[in-house]
């Protein structure tokens, strides 16, 4: 056994209780762990914690929509962040590739940042392709064991025909796909698996980027996470 | 390159600005990327985000005193989260083992979580054992690239004699390693390198678990952190 072992378990939680539990008088300090519960953060943010997971292709308009949304919910007085390629790729999984088993990771270490920040009572959002049904079904189970009555999880499907993404193409990676310079580029050669029963289903080649943040902000009014 | 290179820059953060750039007057959204500055949460807050990165001994009371300074600073009306071996180990870093490459990640990891949660305004303190220099100064490094004129990494050193920490022993693992059980045991067989020039510097042998929490905050309180 290591001693990182040690972590594993609630060691360093209460030590001092411990040892007064041991009838230990030499010591001078009594202590019951004092730690912020999860409904003393929720009354204090005045909304229930969340993440807003948004899916779909490059260029549908996820981290545009996340971003809104996030925006809105500032505005609101939420508690609010956002999960996207900017702050992730280069820092926490910058040491990843592209392998399939690096793709996988990627997505599992994104779900598990995202459950420690609805932890903290924040309504994060994130903004990644994640194109396959079991990595958002595994970050959906992460986030199950929860103790709140809402679903801690809220699938957002970007929902752009890939006509419009490749038009809107504005960093030329469909451009580089079709030109066979960038494999395994999702709706390309690579498939996009359709979420079966999205939480929120957005169109942003028919509506306005504001009228898509919205539909996301009102599925949080009506199913209660912003009356706390 | 792979597909996954779109999310090292921030391809799909304004397409639809592009696109207008460009002159599609085929697009019916027309969209100024709104996002939620760090001076916007900042004021929303009430206070400046940072790490408060808690290093010491196993049994030190890293864990107790970040709670409570948590607490405290809950009370105070802050946005705070504290990461322990609790919520980090069993899922972010759950695929870590105990080699010296996986010790190196496991701190990186955690630097670079507390970075986003400093990035999402909060004041986030982690209760690691972080024995090595290197380590920490890496993490400090990390998070000096703020545009923040308060530094974004305060480390504050839980010093306690390692046999107090030894006859505090709640879960055994000092007896553990002086049996041999353990290897690597940090301050048995393996070292523990003093913090160079701490922010805060806390003896939990000789204060109460409140005077050592109340320190951490006034540190903060006299370095302008909580009145923004």
């Amino acid at each position: 056994m290591d001693f990182f072992m040690s972590l594993l378990s609630k060691t360093a939680a209460s030590p001092y209780q411990e040892i007064e539990s041991e009838g230990d008088k030499s010591s001078d300090v009594v202590w019951h762990l004092a730690s912020v519960s999860h409904a003393q953060r929720e009354t204090a943010n005045g909304h229930a914690p969340a993440v807003l997971w948004f899916t779909g292709l490059s260029g549908s308009g996820k981290s545009t929509v996340a971003n809104a949304v996030d925006k809105m919910l500032h505005d609101l007085g939420c508690k609010t962040y956002v999960l996207d390629g900017d702050n992730v790729r280069h820092g926490l999984n910058g040491d990843l590739g592209f392998s399939d088993a690096d793709r996988v990771e990627n997505i599992r270490r994104i779900g598990e940042v995202s459950k420690l920040f609805v932890d903290a009572g924040l309504l994060v959002s994130t903004a990644f392709i994640s194109p396959f049904v079991e990595d958002r079904e595994s970050v959906r189970a992460q986030l199950s064991d929860s103790q709140h009555s809402n679903s801690q999880f809220i699938e957002v499907y970007i929902d752009t025909p890939i006509e419009v993404c490749e038009q809107r193409d504005p960093k030329g990676l469909y451009k580089k796909a079709r030109a066979g310079e960038i494999k395994n580029f999702t709706g390309i050669d690579s498939a996009y698996e359709l979420p079966i029963n999205p939480e929120v289903h957005v169109k942003t080649a028919e509506q306005s980027i504001e009228a898509c943040a919205q539909q996301v902000v009102d599925y949080l009014k009506c199913n209660g996470y912003l009356d706390v």
